[in-house]
């Protein structure tokens, strides 16, 4: 079997380009395409503030509530000042888009570095997270989690290559199941927690953890604000509906717009939900189980709703890994387009899909997930940081663009580089809306990067400039190549001259070199057989071989070099070099080898692979033509 | 800086070819070159018999002397006609050479076989025993022990690598200082064991472990062959100097003699002495203290004795490791010499040493490291099975030689292929010995084989048929290659035709492409560019392109092929195949492929490597000749 037959049976018989599609999603399916990412995040970031509350006693848990409701509060922000960017960029307005509309190439770069490493965690700690949600309800598959999270990563991978649509339909099980589940969860939670109905009252953990440390003025704050930082992972994933107002049926921006709302409340009740209860029944949080399980487990037993939560927990955050699949090719393919990528990573494959792209994602994220041995808290504090710069990009970009609406008159539209924009009432208010959100959220992400500096936020805070930097090199290679490729100030005069000279380095008369000395003699009347001699008894042996094809050798001039080492090549190339300076400086000069070919792999292993070693150390050098002639030899 | 640098100082100054000379040693640096590997194979030898007997218990352990006894006899057989073989073979007579001369060549590639299998384990257990030794003295070093073993290969490795050459002088420090250290150690224990001029007694160990097996009858013989087999490892090493009487000073082979009747009494005394004191003194092989290391230390004490011998016991093991690297690579090279093995296992190094033979030998003999822990013992039962199995076919090789000086007259002499050789008087007797000796090591052969099958010479056993075949389809493929490149059969015209035809792929129209175009013109007055269409705007584009350089593409034809899928390659081969075999069959068609060179490795990677692909897909298909025409496009 051939490696392309192999490949067929992977990924599926090829799609021509013209097949492609574009899949319209109405709210129902589009909610659970894009909130996938949102709302799972639900599954850790109640978690993620208990875990810092911790270090101070139990007690300290019940500041869970506050730092929830701001986060909570944070979400409704950054919400409404999306609606705003989903209806002004009806085209798909991701931070990227919208930074480079309105603030211009650095900012967007910044933000596309940001999103870029997002991505990467969204798949990593989403994959992470979801096995979690495996380990906790069946513990035993605690010690392979690592090889559950890598297996994982390669299945999305492989279904992502075979190019399955974001089909709603598959998206939308998991999605609404998990919500179902557990808002059931908290309902019944609720419930018997103050024993409306006469529901007998849960038991409340009596082991109250008491710390050692008690933490005052500055250092509480501090703590407060680390807490505050882990719930912000809740953010994450938010602005995924914003890069796809495209997919929506008509009305495309209302329909998304609508969306959002729906997502924002949907996740909004279940975070403030969960954290509600985790905090009065006082939870403690630890590796082994994830806060939602316990919770949930404590709430409703370890029943059919038990294992209904923990599947579809792990199910919705496998969907929201998948999401980091969509849209890291996609910002792959505009940056690649932009020349800020290389450019492969705009290459569709045999299925339509970006796939350098996907297999780039999946090293990346099974790369995170071995260094963080699949534990998505610690993963945490690189995430959701890249998240927060793209907010503040991304609102500073609608406050410029607001700007630019507050100076239309009414009825006037004008047109930027990606979209049109008209004249509307309340600018001002919207622009103040904005302005805030800007702040606030530079001011969020101030504050995820000080407190988590340390324990990994650093990362992101050195490879985001690393990026945008690699970005420009990137940029400034291709449009190099471009201007010396350039026709545009080119006459045809102007190509190098070829040189009427042709080389034919061989080791010794057989039919393949005889093959390629009368290809080239076909070339030039200038041809010039070079040879190595390193004793006295091949040079007898290769004259008398040479003269016997003097029919063949006529009107080529053998050049015999004499030289002490074994390295052959070398004093080829020298000569070939020196040939090129001396007789036909600036002139493209032909060096023709004779090759053999080997059919099958195994036999290659006994040549020496001198022609092949041969072209690679000329290709180094500039105006040598490489003509290689070829010469089967197996049977 | 670059890798030739790089080299440089690693491996240092190239040596000229011509700068190669000869070493001559005399006896006592001899003795030290050849000696090491088999006065080294007492630091293992006598524990592989005990680790066998102390099943039944450490009363079992008195077997060990008359094992011993027998193994000692063994030696002095393979030594007595090995002298009879250097004598008649002063050139170098090793088992691949006098079989060869004699037997044939399935025989002498089963030698072959046998002996490469050997050399590696050479490596590995003698590294392996010589880290031993330095964890038997410093125990906390035994965790390292694979890094320590890996680490003095690669040690070993660069030695090699850089030629220094078998110094009689630094051999010999080790050698003689183990033996001498090793003899004291002997007589000191003998002497306090039996008490003379009053020295104390020792201790005899107190604790004698009882077995709870008892074997009778079959059982028992077959533990005691099973134990003899292990005492065998002793052989090991001894047919090197029948492979290096060309390195001694003249009368070479009588040195030679010599210093092999040297290098046996030495051998056997140390073998018979450590064997009887091992077994007076009750010790009990185990695997964190070697027997030697015991032994040393009961008779000596931990002073300054102990720590002598065991530092050169790891001495002389490295330098039998070293050994593996004189004889692997230079029976490799006569192998590939013949055509049995990959020709580049001829090719000389920067050093004149056969630099790709001692790095093939470096990684297998790693890979056993690792595979079986830097544990000798357990490599033990795959050791000496390939030696045994040469010196059966090397002594039936000296009966067959034998039986033809029987014919001989006095003053008669007679050419084999490798050696002259003359009338002799006891060439009967000498005969008797030979078919004696090779029976004998034929039986120990199949004992060895037998009694350690299940421990590991299965492997052994499977590999040397493997490698023979190997040797035989590597020669298969060299002369059907030089077969079919044979000038010998071929008249001048019998030339495959240069199609007058050019195609040049190309993708867009730049400077590169444009000097292809140019390129190929000179080539040809048929120039065909092929360029794949995937939409109509594309090919706007291109055509826009191409009319403007017109004066270029004058007097060539264009084919566009419209494609709908995205491995543009696939239709450009399809259409090089279709007019090569419509149009053109069985003649040389020529394709000129425009290639980017960038240069600077990490700009590859940021282009598509299209050329470089397509190169490779066109070089499986006969008759195609490849150009590439480069276009520099790093500033």
């Amino acid at each position: 079997m051939e490696f392309g037959d192999f490949k067929r049976i992977l990924i599926g018989e090829p799609f021509p380009t013209s097949h492609e599609t574009h899949e319209r999603l109405d709210k129902i399916r589009g909610l659970a395409v894009f909130a996938s990412d949102p709302i799972s995040s639900n599954a850790y970031a109640t978690e993620a503030i208990m875990n810092v509350l911790i270090v101070l006693g139990s007690g300290a848990l019940a500041m869970t509530i506050p730092l929830g409701l701001a986060v909570a509060s944070l979400v409704l922000l950054v919400i409404l000042s999306y609606i705003q960017t989903i209806l002004h960029y009806p085209d798909g307005g991701g931070a990227y888009t919208v930074s480079k509309d309105n603030l211009g190439e650095t900012p967007s770069l910044l933000a596309a570095a940001a999103l870029l490493v997002d991505y990467v965690l969204t798949v990593s700690v989403s994959i992470s997270a979801g096995v979690r949600a495996v380990t906790s309800a069946f513990p035993e598959l605690t010690d392979y989690k690592i090889w559950i999270a890598l297996l994982a990563i390669l299945i999305i991978t492989w279904i992502n290559l075979r190019g399955v649509r974001e089909s709603g339909t598959i998206f939308a099980v998991p999605t609404y199941a998990f919500v179902i589940g557990v808002l059931l969860t908290i309902i019944v939670g609720t419930v018997r927690y103050f024993g409306i109905f006469g529901a007998v009252p849960m038991a409340v953990t009596e082991e109250l953890m008491v710390s050692t440390t008690s933490l005052t003025g500055f250092a509480y704050i501090w703590l407060l604000l680390r807490a505050f930082a882990g719930g912000c992972t809740a953010l994450t994933g938010i602005e995924a509906i914003s890069n796809g107002v495209k997919a929506f049926r008509y009305p495309e921006a209302k329909n998304a717009a609508k969306t959002m709302v729906a997502m924002g409340i949907i996740a909004m009740t279940l975070f403030i939900g969960i954290t509600f209860l985790a905090t009065h029944l006082t939870l403690i949080p630890h590796e082994a189980e994830s806060i939602l399980s316990q919770l949930t487990r404590r709430a409703t037993g370890t029943g059919f709703l038990y294992y209904w939560v923990q599947v579809f927990t792990a199910g919705i955050l496998f969907m929201a890994a998948n999401t980091g699949y969509q849209d890291f090719p996609r910002l792959s393919y505009f940056l690649a387009r932009d020349n800020f990528l290389p450019r492969w990573l705009k290459n569709r494959g045999d299925r339509l899909v970006f796939s350098a792209g996907i297999v780039t994602l999946a090293l990346f994220a099974s790369m995170l997930i071995i260094i963080f041995k699949a534990d998505e808290i610690s993963m945490l504090p690189l995430y959701a940081l890249g998240v927060m710069l793209c907010f503040s990009l991304s609102q500073a970009g609608m406050f410029h663009l607001m700007g630019k609406i507050a100076h239309l008159k009414p009825g006037e539209t004008l047109q930027t580089n990606v979209t049109e924009i008209h004249y509307e009432q309340g600018v001002k208010w919207k622009r103040i809306m904005n302005a805030f959100g800007a702040l606030i959220t530079f001011c969020v992400f101030l504050i995820l990067l000080f407190t988590k500096f340390r324990e990994g936020a650093w990362i992101v805070a050195l490879l985001i400039p690393i990026l945008v930097y690699t970005f420009y090199s990137i940029k400034k290679h291709y449009t190099n190549v471009s201007r010396k490729l350039s026709t545009r100030t080119m006459e045809s005069a102007e190509l190098t001259a070829v040189a009427n000279i042709v080389i034919v380095p061989i080791a010794d008369i057989h039919r393949g070199s005889l093959r390629a000395i009368q290809y080239a003699k076909r070339l030039s009347n200038d041809v010039r057989i070079v040879t190595i001699i390193t004793d006295e008894e091949s040079k007898a042996e290769f004259l008398k071989h040479w003269n016997r094809f003097s029919e063949v050798t006529r009107d080529t001039k053998l050049e015999l070099v004499e030289y002490d080492y074994r390295d052959l090549l070398t004093p080829i190339v020298d000569y070939i070099k020196h040939v090129n300076e001396l007789e036909f400086p600036d002139e493209l000069i032909t060096v023709v080898i004779p090759e053999f070919i080997p059919e099958r792999l195994s036999s290659r292993l006994l040549h020496n692979q001198t022609a092949s070693r041969l072209r690679s150390m000329l290709r180094s050098y500039k105006d040598i033509v490489i003509i290689e002639v070829p010469f089967q030899i197996d049977s």
